[in-house]
């Protein structure tokens, strides 16, 4: 249960009265998701999305947020379209906290990933990619390389309680990474947590492309690798060889990878492994007893951090 | 079978070459509108409608149609979301004439209308008359008062071979209506032409309002008067009463009729029956023999037109 703040029903209606959504007939909170508060909001015109925005989120990158997906909406992406209130703003308040409306999406995230799924998003993540080309706004990475070393910083003198010789792991990591992270690669808009559960599916299609809060301007090839640590592995710690092959020809049936991007995919995937293992390391040894978010397990990043060490080319991800 | 526009497989994927919607799947034609050619697009990126704008419509009116639709599709109106090419356009070249890319919505025209579709198609007026202020492109009403009189000076010669009389009752209903017609309504913009086909139900719920293409600028109580009699007449000819007060009850709920509204309400409904009479008496004689169209009977309108000639006071609509 991810719902932080509660919401009255007169606040509600005061909150839309500066929009034309018509009657409000229920608010429902959604369990899912740990960032914000999100709530179903059905109205006598539709159903919508509520999202009132906690602390994590800094609000000077919300017009970020809220116009990169009003972009990609009208390129045809299945993502939420921010609902503009009377005054032509996306962003309102409620409860005290900045809010928005964004349109509801049909679909559900699928509860067993099968290759399809993974073939899929690797398609829908290349449209994200090709449908993000000249939007206006730009927001670097909090979470790159410049983000692990805080992080790394952070963590590493309470990191063995989580498991022995993981403060040593990720600060040599870190050091080898700074080494031979990659810098001239095709660089744009990227989602930067394409996690299954923020892909909606109806049937085989992707129907849904949720969650663009951490959605940053970055290397593109670092989002695919991502979604391989996301989407591509078993619950023992192995890759699913199949999975990777699906997901990497499911973009590049979109957006051909280039060669110095398929080079660097062992290190961009090392990359991406570290930045979820620190963020779920650092949230385990911060964790408030009794919190109703349950933290998420950092080693399960640092065995797919160990799996991309030991890759020496691509091809170890199922493709030539 | 309404589409003019045959469409081949190179031709697509020319059209699609500008757009980031991935692979076109499929092209259906819909039978359904007769200004366009219209089709349903699938491609792996998800489902679409493509138009392509025929002769009727002027393509200097096409940035308000489609801006009109962003416009209140990103203030939370179910209507169509135009969507933008590469070079971030609306409008694009199909066939060698213009065309347009939109979303697709889910729903079906009501086949039966009882008179909660009349309540929700007026409440959902209503909130399209709320969420178009603040569109900044202005389009005169071409088939207002003005427009009438042309179509009066192109049909009234012929007009008793439809119906003995009827060229007589079209020019003292034009002299009519120009002696009374209300100026000093409030104003803005409007659909014009939201007759069932062109509103989508999922049960209860409106869920797509489509066909923005006679919409302009124009007293909003007249877009209430043509809904009055696109959906509250019954097949004799009859005003269902309850449809009426379902529908204006429905429009109230989420923008009070002012006074002055409620009373030109039998004039306004009168000025939309000859509207609809003029176009489809003109569509009638000019028809083209062995065409796939078939026209619409301009008769259905006179007898509403006689309706509201005999209406008193909005009192006969089932209000107080």
């Amino acid at each position: 249960m991810a719902v932080y703040t509660p919401v009255g029903a007169a606040e509600l209606r005061r909150f839309l009265a500066d929009y034309d959504l018509g009657e409000p007939l229920a608010l429902v909170p959604i369990a899912e998701g740990v960032e914000n508060s999100n709530f179903r909001l059905e109205t006598t015109l539709g159903r919508f999305i509520v999202t009132i925005y906690e602390k994590r989120v800094d609000p000077a990158d919300l017009p970020f947020f809220l116009g990169l997906m009003m972009h990609l909406a009208e390129r045809g992406l299945p993502c939420p379209l921010p609902v503009r209130n009377r005054e032509g703003a996306m962003l309102g308040r409620l409860a005290g906290k900045p809010a928005a409306i964004v349109s509801f999406l049909d679909g559900k995230s699928p509860r067993r990933i099968a290759p399809r799924h993974c073939g899929a998003v690797g398609a829908a993540l290349a449209s994200l990619h090709l449908a993000g080309r000249g939007f206006a706004l730009h927001r670097a990475n909090a979470l790159g390389l410049e983000g692990w070393r805080g992080l790394v910083a952070a963590t590493r003198a309470r990191a063995d309680e989580v498991a022995p010789g993981l403060s040593e792991t990720i600060t040599s990591e870190l050091a080898a990474l700074e080494r031979s992270w990659p810098h001239d690669l095709p660089a744009g808009v990227i989602h930067a947590d394409l996690f299954p559960d923020n892909v909606f599916f109806e049937g085989e299609r992707v129907s849904g492309l949720i969650d663009f809060y951490f959605a940053c301007d970055d290397l593109l090839a670092y989002d695919v690798a991502i979604c391989l640590n996301a989407w591509c592995f078993e619950g023992d710690g192995a890759l699913n060889v199949t999975k990777a092959r699906a997901l990497l020809t499911g973009y590049g049936s979109r957006r051909p990878l280039a060669a110095a991007e398929l080079e660097a995919l062992p290190i961009l995937a090392r990359g991406a492994a570290l930045r979820f293992l620190l963020t779920r390391l650092y949230d385990w040894l911060n964790r408030v007893p009794g919190a109703l978010v349950k933290p998420k397990d950092p080693l399960e990043y640092l065995a797919k951090l160990r799996f991309h060490q030991g890759v020496a080319s691509a091809s170890a991800y199922g493709i030539a």
